[in-house]
């Protein structure tokens, strides 16, 4: 039986290289290499841009060439994701965590040594990893430790200069998807990711504080109501595909009222 | 008139000088002082320990000694901020932070330069020093800019290993002062901070997984059914107040149910 080796979950934040914490430095330099999905073909846009920008951190922290695993992402449905029900959600999700699942498995026992995951952001919000490396860890002798990262909400919120909540309220985060819902409970400060659209014209009374590719060259911020700048922000999300070749966005919607603390 | 000088607010995450980003690294190498809040004396008891924490990060990163000026925090209404309406609360938090206001401004114009504000955890998240600093910047000539950085409730996830959310469901953050009130309109999967007490009996069947002093050397963790676990945070809670001198606390809680996404 081999000593179990380490699987390191690590966090980077979502684009700049500057936004990696100390620790995350350290475990970056403490892996034998890295095991890094690629997705070029598979939405079948050209190279994978996450792919490159992955290499470009390893770059910036390590001397000489990183160990990358090359892992080529299974297919996903993605329509899943913006229309079914929440249980088709949920399905299309485990179908697709099951076949990366085997594939990192495959990866893993024909390689040896110490990996590294590198994941956007944290680790703790809206990324599969963690859930991918319990799988592996109920068929692999591993050990699994978390390093946390920046996430893109926070840096939305540094940019604008935002608390992300009104004193003393709660912050709710969600999805494009499940934004409708939140909304007709009755929430109205809300971070908004995994977005296919803006904020729907139901809310164009509401402020809107924006970012694209936070953390990137390419980083773009809006902020104002939501019916003033919608069409700022579809360009801007239009002209961020085009250019870096790829858009992650998120937001901060907020319903203005009297006395309202700010 | 005098060049702007930069106000540099910066998360230095919960506790852990490692956990810091290389981006507030050279943010905290780039002010000429820091302007640090001390307690001491305002709570009764003792030395800030808070204040000698900041100490020990400077110094991990910086060759020398740091410049600190050092504010004796204004006295605050505390009583409110737990048995208060929303109403009270917020002009508690009003009132002390035009005291803060005032005694940063005096500090500030008695000494120039650029200064940085550490702030633990994340500025975005249950953190008043953007709101002080705003109204600082309609008083004098600044340029003000945001470093996030980690948060407690990541390193919470971070070290029971897990993503803060159901599979495409939202995160909702509250503190234990609004506890009650989310869990009324069917919240059941919620983060915790700033508590005066754990969870309620009435949640005794939820799942919880608790930390106290993240990121510290007196870091602590607890998982398991609220009602089962209860005690063992209670100890361990009071165990921090004696051997640290502070304690801060975050936890998640989960209502269990059939089907539920991991």
């Amino acid at each position: 039986m081999p000593e179990p080796r380490r699987l390191r979950i690590i966090g980077v934040g979502p684009g700049d290289p500057e936004q990696v914490t100390v620790e995350a430095v350290a475990a970056i330099r403490s892996v034998d290499y890295f095991l890094v999905v690629d997705k070029t073909g598979v939405t079948g846009a050209g190279p994978d841009p996450l792919f490159a920008a992955r290499e470009r951190l390893l770059a910036r922290y390590l001397e000489g060439s990183p160990t990358i695993v090359r892992v080529v992402d299974a297919p996903r449905e993605r329509r899943a994701a913006f229309t079914g029900t929440d249980e088709q959600y949920r399905d299309a999700v485990a179908d697709w965590h099951r076949a990366r699942v085997a594939k990192y498995v495959d990866a893993l026992t024909s390689r040896a040594g110490d990996v590294g995951f590198l994941v956007w952001g944290d680790p703790a919000f809206y990324d599969s990893t963690i859930r991918i490396v319990d799988q592996i860890a109920e068929l692999l002798p591993v050990e699994v430790d978390v390093i946390p990262g920046i996430s893109s909400l926070q840096v939305l919120a540094a940019r604008h200069r935002l608390v992300l909540h009104e004193v003393g309220r709660p912050l709710h985060v969600t999805t494009g998807r499940a934004l409708g819902e939140a909304v007709a409970v009755g929430h109205d400060n809300l971070v908004v990711m995994l977005n296919r659209d803006v904020a729907p014209p139901e809310l164009d009374d509401w402020q809107i504080w924006w970012g694209g590719n936070l953390g990137t060259a390419n980083e773009r911020l809006v902020a104002g109501r939501v019916g003033e700048v919608r069409t700022e922000i579809d360009a801007a999300r239009t002209r961020l595909r085009e250019t870096a070749g790829w858009m992650m966005d998120v937001y901060l919607l907020r319903r203005e009222r009297p006395g309202r603390g700010a």
